[in-house]
């Protein structure tokens, strides 16, 4: 893994079972680590978006998992202890996929399939997680947190390819970081992986309304890694790019189509027909995992519609008139057309994207 | 005018001198009408923001200027007196060109040189305005309020014509409303017009950040006139499109050049690429005085950057990363290309826009 100022959304503690933690209801005013102990902490922390971005939750999780084990004496061998625990997390946030994913990922290691082989490449557990039975879990996180740094890292060293070499200006939206992953992130890992090298960087960041993801996430993240950011309304996209500020878009997904449709947060998708109006490549950075085979197209997948306080009320005080109604739709469709590559960990696709997506999932399979 | 339900901005008191102005900070939670009876109390409000618009605040000044006399007792005899006045409703908002005509045209009215035939269409002045030297003041401050009402009602007679008759979804941004004027305002005129009319009409209103004039005012002001409005982040616009939600699109302008560009709210430009990538109709209603024939196009016009701390901070808070920059441009430019018609209060003009234009204020001329 690379070198990177990127800040580490969540780790293990060293000298006793935990899990070291960034508070992100605190960014941007504040970087607080959080310790935790016990898995209840942990599923606080994922309820109450402490934690967020599906990569972060599912690692989260099964260290979360770990750790109550860990701390309860009971080890794994309490079956009826490990259901808990297990439960607990899991209803944290039902709909993360990651986060059932990691789960179930934990409970096949602990019934004897873990896979030793990937654990194996891994570091040394630290002492309080050396001794069976608690060690073959340890290692299952382990595998899934670094696993998931691996696919920021290659899709930062991939997407360092779209990038010009002499450096540009990149409009980014929502947070597809750090803060998002165990790892650098995926829209903004080509990011890191060019600022290292020395090449100019001029980030905008929309800010991303409703929950400002941008403006708190982003900005904060890429400023702290010494990245040049700035911070705009979603509504300036257009303006920046008519004046010829911005000379490619990346962003991230959370999930890809079959045939290359990219569902992201909303915006997304204005931002997609912005740039080809202006002539202005348009990077989606995803992992494999984030690719879904059986969605034919974007249009097969139910949008999210989230609660509309979040738009009508801002620090608690309503700002939208009263009998207004108020839409809220947490993510939008892309078509593949609008997609000029598709920044993956196993490398860069172009259209067609069809058979490329297919190729790439076959690859994975074997 | 026709009888509508819009609210009203600024009106006279009858039964003492006095302006009646809805105190828009108070909005959307409160319909608070001030009853203003000096001239600084309405410099106060309109320094501010209780009124806005750049017509409100034109017709609230010259009200204010006239109500301040009334109060000294001095009449606009008292040539230093007037000045005075003059000059603390000229200083509360510099840049406001509204302000400064409006000033301008008292002045010349006190000096002899008004409109009487104007004014004689208008209203008998109340009891405290009857009498001269006040009366020749009231009238002409009474002319302007009216004149800009009656532009108003124009746009929204001629601008039905871009109203399908089965009814629309129509999608506006920021306020160009009732609030903004001493009328039905002018993007939303037609929409008042359409619904007085029995039209099923459902207005799409984005919230207009940083401010959230669409959120917090023309939710309101369209809701309190019955109207079925919903509240949107500015970055929904593309889904709502793509999904077949919106009919049409209609904002207001600041200023409109020679060649038919447009200067906007911000996120105005990023609305017309869209409806243009959608095949959606894209409409801007403005009156005569807002086109400028010394812009050759929307490129000469210095775009106003305001204070980052409107983008940065939400309610005295910081959202944005502390060392992020942030860029708050006020407007951008929307090219003729992507205009279907402009709506002005002497008809619907089509494109080319260049010759359409210079016959429209040519007649003004006349």
């Amino acid at each position: 893994m690379s070198e990177t100022a990127a800040p580490v959304a969540v780790a293990w503690l060293e000298d006793r079972p935990g899990v070291r933690l960034l508070d992100q209801t605190r960014l941007p005013g504040e970087e607080l680590y959080l310790e935790l102990e016990d898995a209840e902490s942990v599923a606080e922390a994922i309820r109450s978006l402490r934690v967020r971005g599906a990569p972060a939750i599912g690692v989260a999780a099964a260290m979360g998992l770990v750790v109550g084990l860990a701390g309860s004496g009971a080890g794994s061998s309490e079956a009826e202890y490990y259901d808990r625990m297990e439960a607990l997390l899991a209803g944290t946030r039902p709909t993360g996929r990651n986060l059932a994913w990691a789960l179930r990922r934990m409970r096949v290691a602990r019934e004897g399939g873990a896979r030793r082989a990937t654990a194996a490449n891994g570091r040394q557990p630290p002492p309080w997680a050396a001794q069976p039975p608690l060690r073959v879990l340890f290692d299952e996180a382990e595998a899934i947190r670094r696993e998931d740094a691996e696919l920021c890292d290659r899709i930062g060293r991939f997407g360092l390819e779209v990038i010009p070499e002499e450096g540009a200006a990149v409009l980014t939206h929502c947070n597809a970081g750090a803060l998002a992953t165990a790892g650098v992130g995926t829209a903004l890992a080509p990011l890191y992986r060019a600022h290292e090298a020395g090449m100019p960087l001029r980030v905008w960041s929309c800010e991303t309304r409703p929950l400002l993801q941008g403006a708190r996430l982003t900005a904060w993240e890429l400023t702290r890694a010494g990245v040049d950011v700035t911070v705009v309304a979603d509504s300036m996209a257009g303006s920046l790019m008519a004046a010829g500020e911005v000379d490619l878009v990346i962003v991230g997904a959370d999930a890809v189509a079959a045939n290359g449709d990219v569902v992201n947060k909303i915006g997304t998708y204005g931002l997609a027909v912005l740039a080809r109006h202006h002539g202005i490549p348009f990077y989606v950075a995803a992992p494999r995992s984030t690719f879904d085979p059986t969605l034919a197209s974007g249009r097969d997948v139910p949008i999210e519609e989230r609660d509309g306080a979040e738009v009508a009320e801002i620090a608690g005080t309503r700002v939208a008139a009263d009998r207004a109604g108020v839409r809220n739709r947490a993510f939008d469709v892309t078509p593949e057309q609008l997609v000029t590559a598709l920044v993956t960990d196993a490398g860069v696709l172009r259209p067609p994207y069809g058979p490329a997506i297919h190729r790439l999932l076959q690859e994975e399979d074997e």
